[in-house]
């Protein structure tokens, strides 16, 4: 049996095309492995698969009795059900390492930069070999949707210079292809508040608190305000369903890089700790963050632990 | 202030080698890093850094508030004092991760390689650099210590070569040193029951159940097993002041690969199942088990959580 490569749940654009880029990588190496995902794509990733003509991988909810590896992801809270019962592998990942515990060693790299697509890329260079054309498309746009079109303060210098190798292979304008596939992640019309809260959801484990917390990206932030109450109720069954403390849907502009944020739950005094910024009507503004990773995970951490 | 570099409590002479290798290649580099230790080292590393010239690191117990990358160990248990207060920056390891938790995204490099020196030469060749002749002699100790001279069933073909070229750079045989450093390691004579113990003790967390697991050297198990009496009478204060629910003491012979391993605690249920073996007044053989990390933990975590 082939062995599995997925990101996390609530996939993302890196999360996916990741997930797609390793298994080139491995397949030319000569291993046995395939792309699964926990979860359906975002209408950013479906944008970029359409844009360079490859198939979404295949959904599988359970991976118990698998050998796996996993990418852009590590926290228990976010991986495939069955993670207990199957072997993991190899981890390569760009996020903090928590809540991961595995019997047996691994192969795990992890660094420091914006997206995972830059060190898979990283990874094809060490063994001498490019990426190809559609694969280097997707590998593109993993990096534009993590690092905001290289406006995120998780880009980093790597980040940057990735971009800009894979859109040559990839044969894009770099910042035309970047705008058009952002805006198509935007689309959030016709989108229930459950299917909106559920596109970008990660739920956080912190000293035996469990948190939620949402991303979406706007052009017009009023639009998602429009369904504040609407919202609030979603993520009060959220909440309910989950066992969470409290939960955050952070609204970011990719036009002007801030954020507004929705809080519901036990988690006005935390959110004001972190952020210095009072919570009104559930609703709290946070200027230049663009970053859950960076800039909200962090400093929530922080005043919960403290 | 320096960014502080060590390995695992009761340090063993991977952890004290790889630490002294990776703040070499790091200052190369241009880094201000220092390597430090978390306790006394044992007379197989002295033997190794009185033979290369190489003064030990200085011993530091809390790092609180600083900058620092762990080598050789991820375990919650085993690291410093003040590790929540810490900034963890880097992690090179060869071991399985568990209970280690950290807020902020670092870099991991971690390889199911026999031994982190092994690692860390990669990492030399990757930066396009070669280690000193001392500290290529100190990463052929760590390898030859943590593959029993390439006879553990943890030994991969990376560390093999990795072993011959660092005997090379550093101008020794490696079996004839490799014997004698093991032989120096297994010198027992003048060590109390708690020196003894605590020489290469580890701490695991299982499923909420603590465990310790002890291995030492010898080329004579009789010669510790004389001492059994007094040994399980300190292993019991090691069960009572660290709450462990069961102690192992691993006795490995070196040249015939066998180990005699003392229980204490409540484990004799999960050490039959894990092993198949009765234990017998307090004793159990373990017929070709010289690995801790590949043929002790493995078993004791699936029998603990199944």
């Amino acid at each position: 049996m082939s062995i599995l490569v997925f990101g996390h749940k609530n996939p993302d654009t890196d999360t996916i095309c990741s997930a797609i880029a390793y298994v080139e990588l491995k397949n030319k190496l000569g291993k046995d492995v395939k792309a699964v995902r926990l979860g359906e794509i975002n209408e950013e990733t479906k944008y970029a698969l359409n844009y360079f003509k490859v198939e979404k991988p295949e959904l599988m909810e359970n991976v118990a009795g698998r050998e796996i590896i996993l990418v852009d992801h590590n926290e228990r809270t976010q991986t495939a059900d069955g993670f207990e019962e199957a072997k993991v592998l190899e981890l390569i990942d760009h996020h903090r390492i928590s809540n991961f515990n595995v019997d047996e060693p691994l192969y795990a790299r992890v660094e420091p930069v914006g997206c995972t697509a830059t060190i898979i890329l990283k990874l094809f260079k060490e063994n001498g070999l490019t990426p190809s054309k559609e694969t280097a498309g997707l590998m593109l746009s993993a990096i534009i949707s993590d690092t905001l079109l290289f406006k995120s303060p998780t880009c980093t210098q790597c980040d940057a210079k990735a971009g800009k190798e894979l859109a040559e292979i990839a044969g894009v304008d770099l910042k035309e292809y970047g705008l058009e596939m952002l805006k198509a992640g935007t689309a959030l019309g016709d989108k229930s508040e459950a299917e909106l809260l559920n596109m970008d959801m990660k739920i956080f484990e912190i000293d035996g608190a469990k948190i939620g917390v949402a991303q979406v990206n706007t052009v017009n932030e009023a639009e998602v305000l429009e369904r504040k109450e609407k919202l609030l109720a979603e993520i009060d069954n959220i909440i309910a369903k989950e066992g969470l403390k409290f939960f955050m849907l952070a609204i970011t502009n990719i036009l002007t890089n801030d954020s507004a944020a929705l809080i519901s739950g036990d988690g006005n005094d935390v959110v004001e700790k972190a952020f210095g910024e009072k919570v009104d009507s559930n609703l709290v503004t946070l200027k230049g963050v663009v970053s859950r990773k960076k800039q909200i995970i962090p400093p929530l951490t922080k005043a919960i632990q403290g």
